[in-house]
């Protein structure tokens, strides 16, 4: 009996090829130095039955191909230069459709102010969009140059999208942030200049957290920072769902999550939530709103568990 | 009734996407002004069911993957800079041919001197293979900059794909083609300082001759400088195949179709074969070795016909 890729998971087949290749840096984005500055580059692939919702319209398919993309350049602070789409669709799928997600990246696009500078048409089975955003910086915003005693903070509220996966007939901020989810890229430019470090949230905080966690140095978050408001609270136990759950470990928020020194927050200039602090404990902790502290876990999108 | 995407082909379909879109330079690969220098980008998706032949090694798939991207960048004379690989594997595909693919991937990188430097994992129902690949260049090669005089030349056999596709218990030079094309890169850097135009062949010689093509200008091919083996012919009789077709309408070939000087053909210091000339005639037209003269038709990969 061999081994299957669904035995290893895809965290560990990424970790695969990075160990068997002597140029990949392990953050957001490729960095590659260029003259006097530096080339950011980054992909992702979107495939219809896993990442897009069966009430997500093509637009929103065409819109969010862009978005994941255009997140990991925002992550690293640096100014859009390009996107590239390659896409395959089921040869049966109407031309109208086709049109509509080439309105929605082109929307998209126009919006984060990225030109769209190439592409590639396929067919497959089923819808897939693998997109390719290209930055530059000077100074690309790491995700583990923080210091013990920086703050916590995120740009926007976390949590929403995935409360949003689980309600299928309401208009609300839920299903908006499930369905059309924005990237930071305004945001991350500022905050190469105020930032330790940064990255953005996209398979939940407990996740990324793991993630950007050196030996050493530990984080603790405060549940009565995240804001979590009393509606939220009441729609995930109607539907059965550990509220905090969604809010940690789903994930599709695309806010940033960045480090800062407590006086360089006070003289940011955008929108943001602080939610906790660095230290040296070398472990990652919630303070709950009762007062007792537990471990996070280190569970992210693909192991969600309701109770 | 309303139209489908198989109903308009994928050549529509991109010219669509680049009708609506402002930044598309409708080349071999984008061109995005950095500083002093150009950056060269494109990406390319590689589906199992469609281009992987049944007796394609995992190896060989990761290998190709790059090879169609960095021969883009072959096409258009820049230095390699860097390989992003996005790519959706079926559950239970064994850990091992997971392995395969990317030892063909690093291999390939290795072999082109192009590092790997981003990736992204998925899952989907088939083998899918998304590329970028990413260059320089002070002078990028475009494909429609000829003079008419021009002479017409390849950077070695082609055709030899096509039959491979239809030999399937053999090993030959027609297989080994087909199952592990290269990209010429090393020609296209040189091809920068002695051509006046360059395209990769990836759709049939016939196919890329119809996309260079300006009005007021025509191509005059010669079939006895083809070079076609009297093996070719008869193999291609073997299996009731036309040997024209196969040579100017199928492709995969990945040689560089370029355009040069009699002067700078002279000089030229690898290796090539001139098939033809640069003309004023507004068609693009195939003398045949008994002497007449016929019009080369706009077939591509999806009109392959046999007689």
């Amino acid at each position: 009996m061999s081994l299957k890729v669904s035995d290893i998971g895809e965290k560990e087949l990424i970790r695969y090829i990075i160990a068997n290749s002597r140029s990949i840096t392990p953050d957001d984005t490729a960095i590659t130095k260029l003259n006097s500055t530096n080339l950011i580059s980054t992909c992702d692939m979107l495939i219809q039955s896993r990442h897009f919702p069966e009430n997500m319209s093509y637009f929103n398919m065409g819109f969010k191909a862009v978005t994941v993309n255009v997140s990991d350049l925002a992550a690293m602070g640096a100014e859009p230069l390009g996107f590239l789409l390659a896409i395959a669709l089921p040869k049966d799928l109407k031309l109208d459709s086709f049109k509509e997600i080439i309105e929605g990246v082109l929307n998209a696009c126009n919006y984060y102010q990225i030109p769209l500078i190439g592409g590639d048409t396929n067919e497959a089975s089923e819808i897939i969009i693998s997109g390719t955003a290209l930055g530059i910086t000077d100074k690309p915003l790491m995700k583990d140059t923080y210091n013990i005693g920086d703050l916590i903070a995120v740009t926007g509220d976390i949590g929403l999208a995935a409360l949003g996966f689980e309600l299928d007939s309401f208009d609300n901020i839920y299903i908006k942030q499930a369905l059309k989810p924005e990237a930071r890229i305004k945001e991350g430019l500022i905050l190469r200049d105020f930032a330790t470090s940064a990255t953005d949230i996209t398979d939940g905080l407990a996740s990324e957290l793991y993630e950007i966690k050196k030996d050493g140095f530990g984080f603790m978050i405060h549940e009565e920072l995240l804001g979590i408001s009393d509606e939220y609270k009441s729609l995930a136990e109607k539907f059965n769902l550990n509220y905090l759950d969604l809010v940690l470990h789903v994930g599709e928020d695309f806010e940033l999550l960045f480090t800062i020194s407590g006086d360089d927050l006070e003289k940011l200039p955008i929108d943001y939530k602080v939610i906790g602090e660095v230290t040296d404990s070398d472990v990652i902790e919630l303070t709950l709103e009762n007062g007792f502290v537990e471990r996070i876990e280190n569970k992210g999108y693909e192991h969600y568990v309701s109770e």
